[in-house]
């Protein structure tokens, strides 16, 4: 037997007991005739005691050993006279009575601390190494509990999980496909699933009620930080059920989760605001609702103002920021610096500050009275103290940078607390998008999401203006999951696929099975995916979801520990009858 | 809302309540003055009445109706009075007051009924209407509820569920990889994975100590019915462990599973028999215990005989079938028929009939006194009236053709119930195997299974007889699953690499990132992976994985509902730098 206890376990109970540890060497010191060892494992750090007068060749074999050298020890857990109330072994120690080197180590590349000098790309090499570090452990730790507390919860409201096939058919919509070629079916290719959409819809088909699936999603699309060419879905969907119901049964996982994982209780209804709103508010469909700070559409009260930047614009708006009337002209510019940048763009910011002793001031007194800044101000229930920030501009380029703008203001006034959490429904999400490149609609959510039944009239005269029963689960800003409420006709579901472009030879080719499934009576259905390395990441409170995933790529899709991908023998290829058009 | 409760839910107790059903129409009857029809969902079968009297313009509605329509009725929970007892809902039925078609439905190609009419092609094609069958969807119900429970009790012994990356590197050895062409890195490929093997030895270089998965692997191998291009892995390492911790932990899970699905206490220790003794009594690695009918070795006995086929063959041996001296001249044929089949390919069968009468009858009579026939029998303790069977030949081949003997005897004699389970370990499994063709050893479990230290020094003289640290649960003859303890030590590695015929090149190139690993401080460690679909079709009753796959693919690799693999449009290629060398 290698250990009779963790790292982790022993207390001050089991003082006098001979027990058997092994783990990883974190740290040596030797101190007045002892030599004291840090032993690590997952569950902790145990203190080791050498002690070199009464045991003197073990003191001797503690000299081989080096940092993360493993080892098993047994002794006896004595009370420590130098308690360390940092740690939960920290009121015992073990006086070593016999010493076995497991294995040895050559020196890491970089620390392995909580805090470790090593680089990303460094970590990311030797991402085994990496892993030892507690913070990224706990990352994954934290990554299995959530997902055993959605399969629990979701095991309780009697959803099946269901495995959905790896290797699929390709289909041009949405994103690029990774594809596999298929030796058995020479020239032709697999696959990887974008989602299990279809197969979730055809389970629906299949009277399975309730299907869910936390499963791997791949696309070949280029890499953000906050992308990876495979990532995790919380893959839901239900029958006979409309979208209250869904957003009751998800906003229920959520609360669960909350609750099992941060102990935090959420005891009232998610707010369900809507996509037209949310634009109109916080110019993104996926508003930072954890401080208010809501936009003030100004457009129409300047039309006729003196100031021309604010006539002619298509979009005049603002936020107030609370007590931030003593922001410094340095301040003022930095911010005006930060809404220019090219990828926000704005023209300029304007400011109106009401100021605590009731004096107004602002870049545009030229343009305007103290009484007309003082009626603006009312527009937001500025108080004295308070600061307001106007952008100007075309619609959506303004609505954009004054969202950004929300945010940073929101960073800077500490309002976005990494351990407050404010999820919130954002619903009504338009049906359609246009796209101006290809000149036709593609489907916002995907091809299969309902049109509201109130809007059903408009899909020939106005197809943009239809709102769908399409809703995204939005928690500090972060889209955390979106689904919709499906098309279970056959006929719909044919006009959705020409109002998005489709002949009816290439919905056939792509969907034909999903079409003909219809046509054996398909209940009404909806249903819902969750981002789950993205969830992981909002619980963690990390700002990207590489370092929840254990073995991550980079931005070009390299894993870097592997080396992957990789040229393959010529042998390999033949067999499945393709060949390189460029050289390795 | 669509129901108030499902068609499975309502009981005496519900009766006269107002009640919203859902579902499909699986029957209707019409029987004086009254149409009956059975709505069907996941939960179960509720009946509706439609009362031609009382609500006739309802009644002549329902004429539209045919099966598999999706309908909603509104109605009273009324007592029946012909009550069926058959069904949980068998007491009570819906007087209909409303009745909604939610969605018609064409006539399904073949009947969803318990027992179908639709061949197994055809079920295939409309594989989501058979996924409506109570039995096909209880399969997957049951896969769904196996799995909670492995989680379950994985998680309660404080494994971390870590997801490993799908896109990985190819290597050689072993079977077939699916590979991925990489748009991002052009000519170069990643592969889909045929385990986790090596990243679940990562994860305990990096300290995970228990790691778990449940995961879809991934082999391009000609198919058989037992095998499936994708199927799935319960995935498991542990660190600091011996041989007999891994096995004690994974029997624990084996009896959670028989406790909390099969409500099948098993308090007994799992057998651990050697591969060598399994080979020597039944033949085979994964030898069906649920009987005994262990073989006999009779080759030294009968050297000495006047039978030139005992004399001279490398292997006699027999079972002793109970109670079965009354086999007629025919069913003997039969047997005989049966050995010489050309898979099986024994050259003959010997029996000797203990009669119930005392007498002794053989087929080589000629050859031995009944005396000397009584000597055999003696051997395999046969008593009046069992019947003792022999096989000789060439040793390997003969225990095969013994083994399947025995179990086609287990199958006459009726001892292979499949509601009884008889689980071992099989341990002890050489490490090597000889390839003729190849001339070179092959790892009989993978190159990182290390070898028993009591034979370590036949290592360099005799490796063949080397025997390994590896086992495999077997279950009613099924191999479950398999694993071992891994090489945690370097040099050790690298010398099965060159033992495998590995160049320090190919070695490198191919495991260079966990030979790195091994350098800094890997501990002890070993792991299991169960064939989750295996292991379902087991508790299933069933014969073959593939109905416990909800879309399996067919014997060419083809999914034949969603018609996959196909061909790609060329600039998909073309992205990829990738060109066909044949014609789709």
């Amino acid at each position: 037997m290698y250990r009779t206890h963790t790292c982790g376990e022993l207390r001050i109970e089991h003082i006098n007991q001979s027990v058997t540890l092994s783990g990883w060497v974190q740290k040596i010191r030797n101190l007045g005739g002892m030599t004291f060892i840090d032993l690590r494992d997952r569950y902790g750090i145990t203190q080791l005691v050498f002690n070199e007068e009464t045991h003197k060749a073990l003191c001797e074999q503690t000299e081989e050993l080096g940092r993360e050298f493993v080892i098993q020890v047994k002794g006896q857990v004595a009370e420590r006279s130098n308690k360390n109330s940092k740690i939960a072994t920290g009121d015992i120690e073990i006086l070593v009575e016999e010493l076995t080197i497991l294995n040895s180590s050559e020196l890491p590349p970089f620390t392995i601390e909580d805090d470790t000098d090593g680089g990303d790309e460094l970590r990311m090499k030797y991402r085994y190494l990496d892993l030892r570090r507690n913070p990224v452990r706990e990352n994954l730790v934290l990554r299995h509990k959530i997902g055993f507390e959605v399969r629990n919860y979701l095991n309780g409201e009697n959803f099946i999980e269901t495995e959905t096939p790896v290797l699929i058919k390709s289909t041009p919509e949405g994103a690029r496909d990774f594809i596999v070629p298929s030796r058995m079916n020479e020239g032709q290719f697999y696959a990887l699933p974008q989602s299990p959409q279809v197969f979730k819809q055809l389970l629906m088909v299949s009277g399975f009620d309730r299907y869910f699936q936390i499963v791997k999603c791949f696309r070949d699309e280029d890499l953000r930080a906050d992308r990876q060419p495979e990532f995790t879905q919380i893959d839901c969907e239900m029958s006979f059920v409309e979208q209250e119901d869904i957003l009751n049964t998800f906003e229920g996982m959520t609360k669960h989760l909350f609750k099992t994982i941060k102990n935090v209780d959420i005891d009232y209804t998610f707010p369900r605001l809507s996509y037209a709103d949310a634009m109109k508010y916080y110019g993104s469909d996926k508003p930072d609702t954890r401080f208010e700070m809501k936009f003030v559409d100004l457009t129409e009260d300047v039309k006729d103002s003196e100031f021309k930047l604010f006539n002619e614009a298509e979009y005049v708006g603002g936020i107030c920021a609370d007590a931030c009337a003593s922001y410094t002209r340095k301040q003022l510019d930095k911010l005006t610096d930060f809404v220019k940048k090219p990828q926000i763009g704005a023209g300029g910011l304007i400011y109106i500050k009401f100021n605590a002793d009731g004096s107004v001031k602002s870049s545009v007194d030229k343009f305007f009275s103290v009484e007309q800044l003082k009626e603006i101000g009312a527009k937001f229930n500025a108080k004295d103290g308070d600061l307001v920030l106007i952008l100007a501009g075309a619609l959506n380029k303004t609505l954009n940078a004054l969202c950004e703008l929300r945010l940073e203001m929101g960073n800077q006034m500490g309002l976005r607390d990494k351990n407050k959490f404010s999820p919130l429904w954002v619903v009504d999400f338009p049906l359609l998008e246009w796209d101006e490149d290809s000149e036709r609609f593609y489907a916002m959510h995907h091809p299969f999401t309902s049109p509201k039944a109130e809007d059903m009239d408009m899909l020939d005269s106005n197809p943009g203006d239809v709102r769908a029963n399409a809703y995204d689960l939005v928690i500090n800003g972060v889209e955390i999951g979106g689904g919709s409420v499906r098309i279970f006709n056959d006929e719909l579901q044919q006009k959705m696929f020409k109002l998005l472009g489709f002949t009816e030879e290439e919905a056939e080719n792509q969907f034909g099975f999903l079409m003909n499934a219809f046509k054996y009576g398909a209940p009404p259905h909806g249903g819902v995916a969750f981002g789950f390395d993205r969830l992981v990441s909002l619980f963690a409170g990390l700002d990207s979801i590489r370092d929840v995933i254990a073995f991550p790529k980079n931005n070009s899709g390299r894993d870097v520990m592997i080396d992957s991908p990789s040229p393959v023998a010529k042998e390999q290829l033949d067999e499945l009858k393709i060949a390189l058009t460029v050289k390795e």
